[in-house]
């Protein structure tokens, strides 16, 4: 069975990203995206397996220690993580994971999983951000400043991505978005099982 | 302005290669389809530039001098060749271009260009291939092991290709393949430019 494909998507805050993985996943509701987990408490209505994974500091630590998180950090005392062992199970299921994350994170997820998607998310222009931020109207001026320098930056460390999606529309962006996981998936390297199939007793018998 | 993507389909013969050639190229009209040169002379109906580029000997033999064909041959007394010249002028234009070519010339298309979308494709099964030669009723028990020997020789060619398609329905190779010509354009070293743009003078003074 063909391996799942990790996706993981980035981009500048304000780009989107959150809007667009969501219409991604409710047009292609047999992605697993990915849940972190935690070791603070479930609040009231949470779900273990809904908004995080609730587990213990002792497993949490034990999963350090084996290497089972893509990345974690503690904050204000809770434990918090991308595991890995929940995403490799959904993979080796043939299942593909949606995964989003920061661009400091993703250069780390990258040394990881060299074969996962890596698509970065573009506003359509610096001064098209820049208008989105400032029309929240919730940032002063230095603020904004400070946000487009960071988007900058950000964008600069797009170039290590594999592809970058503009995100003029939701749709459009979502549509793209699909197609490079069709053709991902077509990809020799991750089709060898076929090939092989080819070449299997069976057919070979039968071909004669 | 980005340029075009050269998209090559190669599949063993009785893949249908030509079938979703000709339906790819009618859904997308704005993509070249790669004419041949010739020096022979043209029949009484054909036009130069649609069936093939006529061209003089001398012309010919100076584009091979100066590394122009991508591949030719010479059969009875005329020459025929896949004129790079053309390619390169469509797709600086920003034209995607698509070549139909067996495994052999695809191999040497690889090295000449290596940025170049490499698609192969499949029978649904060599089975399915078998039949398919079979039901053409054309072709001796002899003749018919002889072309699935040299198959599943192509086949094996194959995985030096960067996509495999199974052409197991017409409409549906062809979805893919447009899948995987939407990602090629969206990679992050084919958009340089559009990451360029974001630092351009002109953005930066505006987003101040």
């Amino acid at each position: 069975m063909q391996k799942g494909l990790l996706i993981l998507i980035s981009g500048a805050s304000g780009t989107g990203k959150g809007t667009v993985c969501k219409k991604f996943l409710s047009e292609m509701p047999e992605t697993y995206y990915s849940i972190s987990a935690t070791t603070r408490q479930p609040r009231e209505g949470e779900t273990d397996g809904v908004e995080y994974f609730f587990i213990t500091v002792e497993e949490f630590k034990k999963k350090i220690a084996e290497g089972k998180f893509l990345e974690y950090a503690e904050v204000y005392g809770n434990f918090y993580g991308t595991p890995l062992y929940k995403i490799e199970e959904h993979l080796n299921r043939g299942e593909n994971v949606l995964l989003e994350i920061d661009t400091q994170g993703a250069l780390n997820v990258m040394k990881k999983i060299p074969d996962g998607v890596y698509i970065f998310l573009l506003p359509p222009s610096l001064e098209e951000l820049y208008n989105r931020i400032k029309n929240r109207g919730t940032e002063s001026e230095e603020d904004l400043r400070r946000r487009l320098d960071s988007a900058r930056q950000e964008i600069e460390v797009g170039k290590k991505y594999q592809y970058a999606v503009i995100n003029d529309s939701v749709d459009l962006a979502v549509e793209k978005i699909k197609s490079i996981v069709a053709a991902e998936s077509l990809k020799v390297e991750r089709q060898l099982e076929l090939f092989q199939n080819f070449f299997s007793k069976r057919g070979a018998l039968r071909c004669q």
